[in-house]
């Protein structure tokens, strides 16, 4: 391999290290990969790639070697590995002091009471009696490890709580009365400087991330102003260096709650592969690589992103074809993975002047790519 | 490696399969490259490549293998070879009866004369007799290999047309009062169904494309509709599949004459990654594949691409950070080439609602990346 000034350690192989290499291959950045195994996601388009485990401390200096920077595919590394990689002169970007908030709600949840960023209220439950001292129903979270619905329950009786407690879950939070989910984009470099997307709305599905619709429709502009200033705020406070997206809901009687936030190219930032002047993509490789930030203004009045879930459909590439056939306009992302349940296995976006119009393509193209 | 319904064979690793590369990321197209040596532009992005040579029967076998569709980084594997693939069972795209056209100038010239396309006049030379019965002065050219004004002599006197000749120069072109040179890009499928990319203005310096605006500036609609017929006719009646380029002269008294053409993704089409809905690279693969094609709309009023030329910049890479400072908006895509002087090693695309702004950019990104 050449040794290049633009390479970069990525340690994990979903679709958003697949995604980074578009990006990567453009600006000519080298990216080694540390995969979870030989076929995953981006081990089957990055060429220098090896098969480690992510918590083994030797796995991730492989990875390092000859890269200044590290980055992640997800927030799992544990953060001494972290800092043992740091005190070895690698440069994890986001660094170990930013990432923890993103692996640990109650770490989370402790810093935006810090920085008071509203959210909902919570507190850290040790019996089923603090739940119901607490107020029921609530949702009861388990700190770490929770994503897509998984490690969240809504709790409604001491018996659901006594479920959810069994299961490691240990923070409660008010059941939050909301209009809809949003999310609000930043990227940022270890200067400093920062660029904000515009604030989307994102459709879940029992837990699961369906559509985003960027902008985020009749979105009052003094919310969409506070999204972004609170993801810049967090951002600056915690010292993000690449993406971070912070999921807010927005209540039935017009406030922002945040409810999490995840330091990395994020699935309700898809959209700007084929809807933004700079992807997500690009824009996290240029914030932990220290260069300049790309413009990150829609190039297109809307556009909606499909979430692919793993379906009817088991032989996505040939579903392509009669996608296309009805959607020719669909950009069809792929991520190379095997087709479960339920499992994230591609996304697609169309953009367009009409919302209408676009919400019905991406639809349509969505349920013939995952349903048949 | 996974078998897929959506896998290709890709012969030659430059720039332009590097480009597919990012195209079938998203599609989830297998790409298979026949690589020229191990660090070739493509070879570094396409983790299934081996190298061979695209002259050896053998190798083209490997890479077609298990691939149904064989497709092209250039158009100098022997037709020979192709028919062999053909009757073989494999699928070259374009055909060996298409890529004919593009491999020999002659073919060319013969061919676009039967199909009634306005070219500058021409004819098979013997001698210097002939050149300056043809008439000086002229223009001879090399029926193949010849590319970024190799293989093109501007002959003024009987002495230049001996040494033409002598380097196997053999078909002279009147010397055309030219504006400027366009050109006309299509993408076809096998059913037929075609789709123009909006004409473009090609600048060149020595012989070589240097800059490209899109759409070509001022060019009247009639031209503009004449240039994308000759393309959708050129692709039909040679029964092009994939991307087809053609490259015309617009004439100082307003005609347009064809200059040559390519059947694959062409430097004046390097634009539409960034400035169209869907890249000629995505058009190529789908068409290739018989996907339907994607909108070939513009997404911006102007793009500007401009090619990084090998010059004082040895480390681009390092120089990314200065040029993304001077212009944070250029869309720079590198190739991962060793700089030598003149060899195209990458080129940015700016794009805006402003043209001279837009040049100006691209302009100035483009010499801090070649000049420093």
């Amino acid at each position: 391999m050449s040794s290049s000034p633009l390479s970069l350690a990525v340690i994990g192989g979903g679709q958003l290290a697949r995604m980074m290499q578009q990006a990567a291959i453009g600006l000519g950045v080298h990216i080694r990969l540390l995969a979870e195994g030989p076929d995953v996601s981006a081990a089957q388009v990055i060429p220098d790639h090896f098969v480690g485990d992510y918590t083994d401390i030797d796995d991730l200096r492989r990875a390092a070697e000859g890269s200044g920077v590290v980055t992640f595919d997800h927030e799992h590394v544990p953060p001494e590995h972290l800092r043992t990689l740091e005190s070895e002169g690698h440069v994890p970007r986001p660094g170990p002091g930013a990432l923890i908030h993103a692996q640990d709600k109650i770490t989370m949840r402790t810093k935006l009471r810090e920085l008071g960023v509203p959210s909902p209220r919570w507190s850290v439950m040790a019996s089923v009696e603090d739940v119901v001292a607490f107020g029921l129903p609530c949702v009861l979270k388990t700190p770490r490890g929770g994503y897509d619905g998984k490690g969240v329950w809504l709790v409604r009786c001491e018996a659901d709580a006594a479920e959810a407690l069994a299961a490691e879950a240990v923070l409660a939070e008010e059941l939050v009365d909301f209009r809809r989910e949003i999310s609000a984009q930043v990227a940022r470099r270890p200067s400093g400087e920062s660029v904000a997307y515009v604030v989307v709305e994102s459709r879940q599905e029992n837990g699961v991330c369906k559509e985003v619709i960027a902008p985020a429709p009749d979105l009052a502009e003094d919310l969409s102003a506070q999204a972004q200033q609170i993801a810049f705020d967090v951002a600056e406070a915690l010292d993000v260096t690449g993406m971070l997206a912070v999921e807010l809901f927005e209540t039935s009687d017009g406030r922002l709650l945040v409810n999490e936030f995840a330091m990395r190219p994020h699935n309700t930032g898809h959209w700007t592969i084929d809807g933004a002047e700079t992807s997500q993509f690009e824009n996290h490789l240029r914030g932990v690589l220290d260069l300049p930030l790309g413009p990150s203004t829609p190039s297109a009045r809307w556009s909606v992103m499909y979430n692919v879930l793993g379906g009817a459909v088991e032989e996505l590439e040939a579903q392509v074809r009669t996608v296309l056939e009805a959607v020719p306009e669909a950009h069809i992302h792929l991520y190379g993975k095997a087709v479960k349940p339920g499992r994230k296995v591609g996304h697609l976006t169309v953009t367009g002047d009409d919302l209408e119009g676009v919400l019905a393509q991406a639809r349509r193209a969505g349920s013939l790519l995952q349903d048949g």
